[in-house]
């Protein structure tokens, strides 16, 4: 990707990317602007799904839903094709992965529900710009992500745990981490627990469950955000028939900036 | 109602109703609770309308959703029976009231669907303890309550403009009242709109379309907040079936504290 590209609107990188010309992880393209996790279900799922991400905003908050059969996202990002502008996707059927895509025109159906969900990227801005580092990012690695004990609210045939991400936060900052993240709940927002993983159920936080693991220095404590795996694993876990994600890291990117989510 | 029942628990006032003890207008009862809009509708609307809560959530701030046949609002009022609870409920069919009743078990189907919605009295009480006054409530008055030419964003059947409930704030308050509102997103939350109300399509301040006129002064501005008749309104224009809300002012009180749903 060149320079330009990083730079450019969220218009142009989806138009790169639907053209072809283009695709990739989407981490630190079109900066500013809110991009989001993809979650695809056929309709008889759809008011159970909804209601799960209603009951569960923290790992599962909702940016916008596009109704069935329609494919633009005409709230977030007028004149794009949820079937065609995210970097990536990925389908499952019956809980299991059977293809990984660019587009995802051949799977179509009339009866698809589109799930735009807040991915942490938002917040991490927030964190930077606060002053706060992030080691995964320093080290070029992906955020740890680990299986908590804590029970998401269920909702019809959707439960499961939630899924949280880890990153190590310097005793000093960890009060302006939990502030600055707070002001973003449409991207998962405050964390959910700040020190001892064994208190939520982390035997080992050496070894996440997804993602690579990541040095935690002793002026720090880890700090555990809701994190938008959460959704996809419940999702899997009833085996619908068909459900389409975005491929890891190739996410659809909106043309909300993140200024337009700060409550405050 | 005794001064007992006023400083009652939540549970104790349900109790109270279920009983037909006591029955009344729920304003000040059971203060620091959470009182909660209901909109009861069919399964085959319930997708459309969660779908409409969401994309709408200033008038239209989702507390629960009880899933289709299920009575009781586990999550913010364990126990409770959505049937009996509150303290008067309406019933609508094809859009017209039909009836007024003190309980709904004879309306009651295995396909209703209960959404459970913020009020204005929670962010009320934030403006009494930040030293804001309520001159509807220092006049014995309702709220004034106006219809915008702010539409909503639609979503499958449902559409409409939003309805604003407007309390005058004096000038050196108007911050500090945007300040308080703002941390109950939950209950509607910031105001929609602050002064000149024809810029919301209000033609004539001194003739709400609902509730009563209230006095604005010379050192006031008149602020617009998102009010909880919005979905009602909404949801009668498509005339459902059948379609169940509470009697005004007669709400259903949840087991949440206010302090509960502060986002910072």
């Amino acid at each position: 990707m060149s320079a330009q590209t990083i730079t450019s609107s969220a218009q142009d990188v989806r138009r790169q990317i639907r053209s072809n010309e283009w695709r990739g992880i989407t981490s630190g393209v079109a900066p500013g602007h809110v991009q989001a996790n993809l979650a695809i279900l056929p309709q008889d799922l759809a008011f159970d799904f909804l209601l799960f991400c209603q009951r569960n905003p923290k790992p599962c908050p909702l940016l916008e839903v596009i109704e069935p059969g329609k494919v633009e996202p005409a709230l977030t990002s007028p004149g794009a094709d949820i079937r065609t502008d995210a970097a990536g996707y990925r389908i499952y059927e019956h809980g299991q992965l059977t293809a990984e895509v660019d587009t995802i025109e051949d799977y179509w159906r009339d009866d698809l529900v589109s799930f735009l969900l807040g991915c942490s990227f938002s917040f991490e801005t927030a964190m930077l710009e606060a002053g706060i580092p992030l080691r995964h990012q320093e080290t070029g690695s992906n955020v740890a992500m680990y299986i908590t004990n804590i029970a998401t609210t269920p909702a019809g045939v959707f439960s499961g745990p939630i899924v949280v991400s880890m990153r190590p936060v310097k005793r000093d900052q960890i009060v302006r981490a939990v502030q600055v993240t707070s002001r973003f709940p449409a991207t998962h927002g405050a964390p959910v627990h700040i020190g001892s993983p064994h208190d939520i159920g982390i035997g080992d936080i050496s070894k996440p469950d997804f993602g690579d693991p990541i040095e935690i220095k002793a002026n720090e404590e880890p700090v555990f955000w809701a994190c938008g795996v959460t959704p996809q694993a419940v999702a899997l876990t009833c085996k619908p028939p068909l459900m389409i994600t975005h491929a890891p890291g190739k996410m659809f990117i909106t043309d909300q900036r993140d200024a337009d989510y700060a409550v405050i």
